[in-house]
């Protein structure tokens, strides 16, 4: 089956912000085996949207309209979808009351006048409730063709789906779409393709297809199948044969975690603390694992050490270290991370030390070369990069690459 | 005139990247004061991107496609776009010379046979120069219609729009557009909006369109005019009408310049250096100060202070304060930073310490409380917030307000 996604946003149009929505929504169609073929961006503007719409539902099976459901009277989506569909609207009780105990709960007011508005319902639409907002979502059927409206707000959409339209879009195919995410680190993504090679010119159902990520790669295992456990039958030896040839390079095969929620999760396991002591990333590597609910347990101090006398003095890295070798070293970066973690009286310690461009490079140490050095119980080990990109990419790489390579110490112990 | 931008890229229909390149595209032709109306993606296939192409020229005056100009035979954007519109390819010397260059000086390499197709060019076009790539970029005129082809990577695009086609799209206008930026802080959207009510309502030529950043407002200044100096001519008013009301609330009027390198840049003028304590924002701070090329000659060391006794021990902040006021707290905070900046014996330092959630909260404390202090040369400031966003958001926006409180300091000095 198709499907099709049009936002409705002048905000979008205007370039005001970008179109994260629409990533969301395709990556979860492909991975219900749906075909996208075409997504579009209209305004609030009622003879544009009714023409989108109208060519969408032509040309693809199912509609998904994002936006344009608020209280406002700029706000068509809905109106014009019913328009369409030859729809009348009408007020939909059980809407009506969640908007009311939305805003007493929430928002410790009174429903404004127009968010009434946001309770009209077109005609033999299915509602979606809307647990993060006052605007509910809405499916129309009608000669095979589906519409499928959701809020703007991203907090308010992802759940939505994730809860209720995936299963929908999911139960309109003859066969259901099951899949399940191995998330890989550890090997690149020319490397990884390699080891499963056969895999990928054999495959017919379940299929894998593989996402590269900034120093990871995802494979996505999909099946279709009669029902969930038909499912997992088939799943299960790709699954399994997946498992044999990455190992413990597949961090995780659950959907949403990441790479720093695994590495967490280790050093959780093992009651170990973590410190980190950054040059060039400046802070990065320590706020992507901060970023991490209950990071706390795990992670106490760290530093962030640019020039030669912090590291000198708040790690103790050795003048002649410095002098011999240059900041930007192996050696240095192994006296980094063993400090730090003496510093911070930690089990663990990241250090990372390079030249993340534009300036600073020279023809032997060049821009993006990175050393890092990972201290686990008082074991150093240290790797050199040469990574290529702009100063942005370069220090987001380094900070992946850090925590792959405390992942790899982790899983020894 | 209208503008209507084609992303052509199977991985944007799957959802693998964010399509980050409309967004830029549809701001900076807004900036021209071209209408956009129609955003669309498809993907590398004949029929449906000849049909996007065929529907974009029938409404819009001019097309901008975007991606699909590789050296691969599934890049389609230039033989697909010269059937349109009804022209042969033939191949460019000048091209074929500069990707030879370009193979031979960036990758140190002869030229793989496939690259020729990018020399390829369609009879009648104009040829745009790509110094970040290979692929040229092309404009084809014809029946008062226009299509623009660009490269899909972000850094082959952005400058060769900059450079090249902005002030193309300019000279099909019959008066050109121009434009200035106008970045203000310290100020929110709302209340920026009301400072200048009069002048939004009256507005004609020039206008002034609000744009809300985290944290940041920025004002696009656009005049219509026969050239460039009457433009300005007509700008300065405004300019100098904006710079009245919001006075040193305006970091910067440079398009490229950002709130983090008008900080540095203040910094570097007073030669002072800066350093941070940070709790909730665990380092986004430092990173965010250190994406600044050349931040490393006012910023030497920084502290990462998640647990209390990190606060103790590396920026000196007392027991009892911690005891009687907890680790979120105005006194802290101060405590914080007055120990930052004397720990590393730094002219400036910003704490942050806060609550960003989605745990932690209490009725007293809830999520979304943060408290920054700021000191310079040992005078302390302290600033509460109640932020309202999730954790990620909670931690960019303290980093800007962070950012924002530093800057008034500055400045009084």
């Amino acid at each position: 089956m198709t499907v099709e996604l049009i936002s409705v946003g002048t905000e979008i149009l205007l370039g005001n912000i970008v179109n994260t929505n629409a990533a969301y929504l395709a990556e979860k169609c492909a991975a219900l085996g749906l075909s996208c073929y075409h997504q579009s961006v209209v305004g609030d503007n009622e003879q544009r949207l009714e023409d989108a719409i109208r060519l969408a539902l032509s040309r693809s099976d199912i509609v998904i309209l994002g936006g344009g459901l608020g209280p406002t009277k700029d706000d068509l989506t809905k109106e014009i979808t019913a328009k369409v569909f030859e729809k009348g609207l009408y007020e939909d009780a059980h809407t009506k009351a969640r908007i009311t105990e939305y805003f007493r709960q929430v928002r410790s007011s009174s429903v404004t006048e127009n968010n009434w508005k946001q309770a009209l319902v077109p005609e033999g639409a299915r509602v979606i409730d809307n647990d993060n907002g006052t605007a509910p979502g809405l499916i129309l059927e009608e000669n095979r063709k589906t519409a499928i409206l959701l809020p703007g707000p991203p907090n308010e959409m992802k759940p939505m789906f994730d809860r209720d339209i995936a299963p929908y879009l999911n139960s309109l195919q003859p066969e259901g779409i099951y899949s399940k995410m191995v998330k890989v680190c550890s090997v690149g993504e020319s490397r990884a393709e390699t080891m499963i090679l056969d895999l990928l010119e054999q495959q017919s159902n379940p299929t894998i297809a593989p996402y590269a990520k900034t120093g990871e790669v995802h494979l996505r295992v999909t099946a279709r199948a009669a029902d969930e456990e038909q499912a997992e039958i088939l799943m299960k030896p790709v699954m399994e044969e997946l498992s044999r040839r990455f190992g413990d390079k597949i961090y995780t095969t659950r959907e949403e975690v990441t790479l720093e929620e695994a590495v967490v999760e280790l050093l959780k396991e093992r009651r170990f603390t973590l410190t980190t002591a950054e040059s060039c990333t400046g802070g990065l590597l320590a706020g992507r694992i901060m970023n991490v609910a209950g990071a706390s347990s795990v992670y106490r101090e760290g530093y962030i050490t640019y020039a030669n006398e912090a590291k000198e003095k708040l790690l103790g890295v050795k003048r002649s270290t410095l002098d011999s070798y240059g900041a930007v070293s192996r050696e240095t970066a192994h006296e980094m991370a063993e400090g730090a973690a003496n510093a911070a009286n930690a089990d663990a310690a990241l250090s990372v030390t390079g030249i993340a461009g534009p300036d600073g490079g020279t023809v032997e140490k060049p821009v993006g070369l990175v050393y890092i050095g990972c201290c686990v119980k008082g074991k150093v080990r240290t790797e050199e990069f040469y990574l290529t990109g702009n100063r942005q990419k370069n220090r987001d790489n380094a900070v992946v690459r850090a925590l792959t390579l405390l992942r790899e110490e982790l899983l020894k112990i």
